[in-house]
């Protein structure tokens, strides 16, 4: 049985959040925020639905733990994220001081890593390729069926 | 007398935004997104207030003008901005795809440009230093007064 302890539990749920996506037409990426073993803040990428560029998981999650913690900063926080964050996320990212960023697919286009410096914070920990397998599946399917510009 | 149209008069209205953070004991940073020669959206450094580490001026001046608009782009749109964006804000400024960037003062410990790699749209035009000195002051007297970790 899965702990729901395990990071493979947190990113089942992340995994949740991007087919929610999925289903509304989004770009299927989705995200939690764990402190103390548990979720505090979910959400999947809204930016069709909101009209807004800067609405990717990542960011809205971010800033629902900070409501909920009523902190800015989220140093004891873990965030799993199905898709590897972009330029703006992992600024947002630092800003925030993640104490550990898990995240299952590689972003070969958009990913912050692709960048020569670290854009995390130079305490953030990071963990990648946790569930590539079923993350990315999400993502080929919504490709293979929807045309993005 | 000043042009309602003239870059001078955004950035003075970018700067009373600025002003309006600085007044709330926020990071004193404003900006103003201008289409077809008039403001659109305009809004101040909300990080305190909000207790959310995204709440840049830009990022709400971006989402402002997007739902205003009701598209997630931009490109016809300029920004003025008191401070050169950090790497969080490039980011969204990539994805909103921007026409042009106007900002006053350089950043020099978190601005965008301090990457190898533009982080901004390929298309998005920039030009820094306008205003400068009077953006530079009011951040200078902000840190002069209050010190922030």
């Amino acid at each position: 049985m899965l702990s729901v302890h395990s990071d493979e539990h947190f990113m089942k749920e992340a995994i949740r959040q991007a087919e929610i996506a999925y289903e509304k037409g989004e770009v299927p990426v989705g995200a939690v925020i764990v402190a103390d073993n548990r979720i505090i803040a979910r959400a999947h990428n809204q930016t069709e639905q909101l009209n807004d560029a800067t609405a990717h998981a990542e960011m809205l999650v971010i800033t629902a733990a900070e409501n909920h913690l009523g902190t800015k900063y989220l140093n004891e926080c873990t965030l799993f994220v199905t898709l590897e964050p972009c330029v703006m996320c992992a600024g947002a990212l630092y800003w925030a001081q993640l104490g550990k960023v898990v995240f299952a697919a590689q972003d070969e286009k958009r990913g912050y890593s692709l960048h020569e410096k670290n854009l995390l914070h130079p305490k953030t920990k990071v963990e990648k390729g946790k569930m590539e397998k079923e993350a990315s599946k999400l993502l080929k399917d919504f490709f293979k069926n929807v045309r993005i510009d």
